[in-house]
């Protein structure tokens, strides 16, 4: 199926050529697969009898548009309807959680309630980067020092020394002493505990060879919340404008959304591996800027999301160059730095790519966001992460303060779970061999996943799929027949969509549809974790060929 | 000093009654106590050259206002400026994290530093809820089943038993069973882990007698995100109002001016204990109509924060059919329902009072916050909350649902705790005696600090002092001598704010002034957590009885 790259490259080329006149009501054209469920622009309301795809399956639940008191689950008379909720929340989509997750956990009851109701015997989530839900487990480590923290009376039981590695009893203790007061119970600073925030900052010069500073660290709940900061500090309205990849991280549509401001996407080339090109950026930013858009921002996601390419330096420092020139915002969503598994691919931050083209805080404003939750440690539900943030004044630095202490301070088992990722047992410890097994063994194995999926894809009539060089996805392009495409329409709904659906109902694998990320108009893709557990790839396999090739059979023209 | 309150509740009527002319400008004049720092409204852009008093401390380090480029400091020239930053987060204001613990941390590193640099050798903190910070122990039950959970490999390893009670093994594994797959490091369901929900239900159940849903809770990290979460949905724009109590929690105000709505005030009636008193919910409703505003929704903080107070059946009665009446979504705070200290108070919840009166889902919005931050086990850290929400459609339970899951999910431990504070060990289980003696202890002790501290307030010329009838604050009203007025004009300061710095300067104590909580115009206020350990506080007492005596004879008329 390898030859159909081509034809693809160029089929891209034609579609991105061709359509190139955005904004306004054509950014929803560009970042919807379907002229009748366009995915809501962040910056113009969305009518309510014009819904996005996601909010289809809510809306078919209901049968009709919602009107005040119009049934008998009705809300108090003047209380809120969906006509007088705020409108950005309505405009706001996040694919990775909508309408089909809700498919699939109704499925997952049904199979609960009614076993062999369904053609498979459970639900495989590969909808989500949540690589502990699919079996894989903690860093023992890690966990040693969460829960002695949590407990620190236990610390010098003498059972205690029969339970936990010794390295870990000590770096609980350093811990400990680095909170005032020993109170792991207490709000911190606002950005997070001083003495972890030292303990990141090593790290982060560990990894870069260039200084940071611990108070350039803001610690946040994951890295949503930081990003939800930024891009609220960045729109005043519709009028900014916020560059994104497209296909994007729905977080990045959703909370620009939530913002008031724009999306202007700038599309990523598929034919090239997903590569970012400056001539696009430039191509975008003056269309956006013709149209009376300030553009404050440029989002890079590296590793990508949902894409999994690993970006080169070459090219990283060409985006530094073009934010420098523009004035943009660098923000870098850098949660997928330990996620590489091509052997010629490497992680730079962009502050190391910066301060290495000798650039420094008065040459480019630049937000590195990190997480927990990702990584070889995967540790989504602790809920830790920081941005570093560099290149700003004293008296927006003072504003950033302000927004995170309005919320106190993020939650303290993240806050010491950032400051173990960035610290891990060194050489010596005694926990460092056992350490490195989980994580070597996590890293290889996601590695070998990577590849066998990405060969599934790229084995099937139709479908081709680029590299996971990083990150935790694939994002594979198919190419629907004509007849797919008109059964979608029949049954409203989009056709990547539709092939999903079919998909989740005949063997319980829950992909994105492409239409949750943006895709050029015309093309169709799926974004598929590379999460189960080893085990469980070859039957994925075989099902999603069998489904595959059955739909084919189906709708071929 | 006790015969004072009558002269100062006719001053409070008087100012009331002249100051009636609310909304635009007027309404920064009565949230402000001071004409030249007004604490910007919400809902009006504030100009750079017009801060507020909370952000004078940060503006005097600057020296002068900032423009991009201006100093050596500057960020890169096309960057993000005060200028340019969205001018809702210019306008937010959060006291308690403000400019005086800015001072407060400056003097507390001096004394790091260079001991004997101040006449005190410690800062005492009383300007925020952490309880644990001043030393309160978290309850071991609690601490025992969080690090279970953590570590689970740990649970059935022998030593185990000899460190941990054996109904806290029980409780994990019965919380581990309740995750799928057990996997605590897992992003969960957005609105939370079911089983978590189930018990959260459970416990509400129990506490009010009238059934409760598992599908009306949403876990949140702390009760903060949860009420922005309820403001991004109620504000559409500056048209949309929020009827808020005055004092209030300045979350509320932040939120409101995040969100860019109109926060409608209210003012609690100082001299009945802080009541709060329909004719002027009523008055300020109708204000507000006829301005324009779309009220939405009405703010009750039940017990009291900053004021105390422990609103009766009957009040809330009145509430209730008020917000029922008028179509206004109910916002709960209720975070603070385990600290009751006065014999004669008891706290029922909204929902309870509501579905007392018969009101269901189909009557009236509710939202009900709560935290497991504050109440006897006051932990901070562990940002866990929830909000029970009731009385919504479908539709709109739906969109709630969506921005949840854009954030995806809150930390894990924040969940396993608000179902524990929920669900506490039972009579006959083996923690049971510990848990109460802890409980008691600190619920007692806090009961004496509130009254030690409100006796000492009272003790003082110019002071007078409400009851702290719930809740963790004193929300003392102060006489100021013209002397000392003018003397905080001179100094550019809010005449609240001198005194809170005088106070700060001398003794090490952190309180927070009464304009940033708001305050009838021309009166003066501060807020004074009951947190410090009850053998300091003679100490307290004692420093501040000093300054205040010498504050009175430096300013005395």
């Amino acid at each position: 199926m390898r030859k159909s790259v081509a034809d693809k490259a160029r089929r891209l080329i034609q579609t991105t050529t061709s359509a190139r006149s955005i904004y306004s009501n054509s950014v929803s054209r560009r970042l919807s697969p379907h002229p009748r469920f366009p995915l809501s622009p962040p910056h113009s309301y969305a009518a309510c009898s014009n819904p996005s795809p996601l909010s289809q399956f809510a809306i078919r639940l209901l049968t009709s548009l919602p009107s005040p008191s119009s049934d008998s689950m009705a809300p108090p008379s003047s209380s809120l309807t969906l006509e007088s909720l705020n409108p950005k929340v309505l405009k706001c989509e996040y694919a990775v959680r909508g309408e089909i997750v809700t498919l699939a956990q109704q499925l997952q009851q049904e199979l609960q309630e009614n076993p062999g109701s369904h053609p498979f015997d459970e639900i495989l989530y590969c909808n989500i980067g949540n690589p502990q839900s699919l079996g894989q487990q903690p860093i023992t480590f890690f966990r040693e020092v969460l829960a002695l923290c949590d407990h620190p009376a236990i610390l010098d039981k003498s059972e205690t020394q029969g339970l936990f590695s010794a390295d870990a009893i000590e770096r609980a203790w350093q811990i400990l002493d680095q909170i005032p007061g020993r109170a792991t119970g207490a709000y911190s600073h606002s950005q997070g505990i001083k003495g972890l925030r030292d303990t990141i900052a090593a790290g982060i010069e560990a990894r870069d060879g260039f200084p940071a500073d611990p108070n350039d660290i803001f610690l946040t709940d994951g890295a949503s919340p930081a990003v939800h900061m930024m891009m609220q500090l960045l729109t005043r309205s519709e009028e900014d404008g916020i560059l994104c990849p497209i296909p994007q991280y729905p977080l990045y549509s959703a909370s620009i959304a939530l913002h008031g401001g724009t999306l202007v996407p700038y599309y990523l080339n598929e034919a090239t591996g997903w590569g970012l090109e400056i001539p696009e950026l430039k191509k975008q930013l003056e269309a956006a800027k013709s149209k009376g858009i300030t553009v404050r921002s440029l989002v890079v996601i590296n590793p990508g999301n949902p894409t999994g390419q690993v970006l080169a330096e070459e090219n990283q420092r060409e985006i530094v160059e073009f934010c420098k020139k523009e004035g943009l915002v660098l923000l870098a969503d850098e949660v997928y730095q330990e996620n590489i598994y091509a052997p010629d691919k490497e992680f730079h931050s962009f502050k190391k790519i910066s301060r290495t083209m000798g650039y420094g805080d008065k040459d480019i404003s630049l937000v590195s966001f990190q997480s927990v939750s990702k990584g070889y440690y995967g540790e989504c539900g602790k809920r830790g992460g920081y941005m570093e943030v560099t290149g700003f004044s004293p008296e927006i630095r003072e504003q950033i303060y302000k927004v995170a202490s309005v919320n106190l301070c993020s939650n303290i088992s993240g806050q010491i779970l950032a400051s173990l990722v960035m610290s891990p047992p060194k050489v010596g410890d005694e926990s460092y061999e056992s350490y490195s097994a989980e994580k070597d063994g996590i890293l290889s194995s996601l590695a070998r996943r990577a590849k066998a999926l990405e060969d599934a894809f790229n084995s099937l009539e139709g479908i081709t799929c680029n590299k996971a060089e990083g990150a935790m996805y694939l994002f594979p392009s198919i190419h629907l027949p004509q007849k797919a495409i008109k059964a979608a329409e029949a049954a409203k709904t989009a056709p990547d969509a539709f092939y999903c659906h079919r998909l989740l109902n005949a063997t319980g694998i829950v992909v994105v549809p492409g239409s949750g990320f943006g895709q050029v108009p015309g093309t169709w893709h799926f974004r598929c974790t590379i999460l189960p557990q080893e085990d469980k790839i070859p039957a994925i396999v075989s099902r999603l060929t069998d489904f595959h090739k059955g739909f084919m059979d189906e709708f071929r023209d």
